[in-house]
């Protein structure tokens, strides 16, 4: 039998149990073409609350009863798709469920005996590939760049900032809470952390970056977002990566009010989605994986265990209670 | 005698009457390197708003009792400078003054038989290089975009629409009012005007623009920046180039709600300021000033006469009562 996770319920605000139904099917046979995915983990995102609007995003809106959506990576346990074969490990879009049915398209090979399967999804799959892209292109860093970076302690955050130091910049994080910051700075070596929920993240700021900030990478929105612009140097560049903070409003997102500092500053704000580098991954995730193998950059997930607890694992990703990529083990 | 403006009081919301004083003062006697402009006219800029805040802006605020700031061109009456001739014409940041004495600097020569000489502080100065340079370099268009300008029937943005036009784009004009939007469509040959004052500008850029809009050119912010937001396509670029809804808030500057339309739309939201092209405005003002003489771009200024008449005048920015360029004829 097959496990899945339906999308049953949007959600208004926060999502809660009512908007997943646990189930039970039996695995369905492959037609020609077709490939089994015995799937071991899968990736939950901030991005998944969006998909569950009925609203125009960079990819379409999920519909109710369908298996919810989500990053994954398992083994090919049956396959008539000469692309795949039985007892490759592969990644793609699977899904919350044991078993996914798919004819490959958007899989694609990984090797466990280079990484441990979860990086896969993680520092190695969309995740990483969205900070480096973003980090990169989108903030178009160099060295001695201010950098200052939200969701430092996250997936996304944790790699921007450790690619940000790596060429030569100096990374301020904003987290939640003393351990995480502890974290930021011991573990991943960011110059230093603003803990959010304890500090004045203003005067924080200033202190910590009292010439200014060149790139600002900003996956919370809200009010730290418009803190950031009160610090903007001239012709900085602000990634728009997320806005953590506003995906379960009920009610209307909260503008930047300190916009207008783009303008005194010649500055930049642009939104980045990972899938415009898609043909880039394989640049990507060589250089990540490389940093990874010279022990420059630590890859770190928060691994879950049991497909029944995606709600709770979920909310993990807004009461912000893990650290680096949060991971379900549904095997 | 010299009749100059002084501002003397920082405005809370908008300025009035209270904020200038208008002494008449002798006409200093030059020194060595200095010249003496006889002015004819001063420019009339929303941009003058910001400069009375004692704020960081892109240039430093006004001092009280000092002679209001403004751009302005005359004649040279006396010179005791090498590089500036009795007779030849100027144009500078002489101030709303009749008399201005100065090193030179950033005083430049224009001639007056090749343009009347309100065009050297409107298309052909500062507002003709921020149109042009703001369109081009930061709006990045080219042939076929969808190009959305407010203000369209102001200084700036009757000017960007036209740049536009020139450049092979669709373009839609909003401005307020039944006469503004004629003038904008008839006269200045935009596509489309939407009158903000009677329409309902979501539903008519929807009907303007049914695929989308590739660059927003922004002289307003508020609410019709968040409307422009909704409408983005796919890499849409949008030019901050002012806010004048904002400028007279005696509270929070309103930030744009829908902002994470640049995240899904992976659009870039830009601010400028002209200084930032200095450099390059002998290549903007030629450009221009070809395409007047070849008769595909109209410069209106709108001309009122009298340095006393200098406070109804600047509220005619504000309750958009003019069309193009607002000049005072100071001499």
């Amino acid at each position: 039998m097959n496990k899945q996770l339906l999308f049953v319920k949007r959600p208004t605000g926060e999502a809660d149990a009512s908007t997943w139904e646990l189930v039970s099917n039996p695995i369905p046979e492959i037609e020609d073409g077709q490939l089994l995915v015995q799937q071991h983990y899968v990736s939950l995102d901030p991005a998944m609350r969006g998909w569950m609007n009925n609203a125009k995003s960079s990819i379409a809106p999920m519909e109710t009863g369908s298996v919810m959506r989500a990053g994954s990576v398992g083994e090919v346990i049956a396959s008539k798709n000469p692309d795949f074969k039985v007892g490759h490990y592969v990644a793609g879009t699977g899904g919350v469920q044991q078993y996914a049915v798919t004819d490959g398209q958007g899989f694609y090979p990984v090797d466990p005996k280079m990484a441990p399967l979860p990086t896969y999804i993680g520092t190695l799959g969309m995740t990483g590939m969205t900070a480096y892209f973003g980090i990169t292109e989108v903030g178009k860093i160099k060295e001695g760049d201010v950098v200052l970076v939200s969701g430092a302690a996250g997936a996304v955050g944790s790699i921007v900032g450790q690619v940000a130091k790596i060429k030569g910049c100096t990374v301020v994080g904003i987290a939640g809470g003393t351990d995480k910051c502890k974290y930021v700075v011991e573990e991943l070596g960011f110059d230093a952390c603003i803990d959010y929920k304890n500090e004045n993240v203003a005067t924080k700021l200033k202190e910590h970056c009292p010439k200014g900030i060149d790139v600002y990478f900003d996956n919370v929105g809200g009010d730290i977002l418009d803190i950031a612009l009160t610090r903007l140097r001239r012709h900085a560049r602000i990634v728009i990566c997320g806005a953590i903070s506003q995906y379960n409003n009920k009610t209307v997102v909260k503008g930047p009010s300190n916009y207008l500092s783009l303008l005194v500053n010649r500055a930049t704000m642009q939104g980045m989605v990972v899938f415009d580098y898609a043909d880039r991954y394989k640049e990507g995730a060589m250089q990540l994986g490389k940093w990874m193998a010279e022990g420059k950059l630590k890859s770190r997930e928060a691994i879950y265990e049991g497909i029944e607890n995606f709600p709770e694992t979920y909310n993990r990703l807004f009461s912000g209670d893990k650290k680096g990529k949060l991971v379900l083990k549904v095997i």
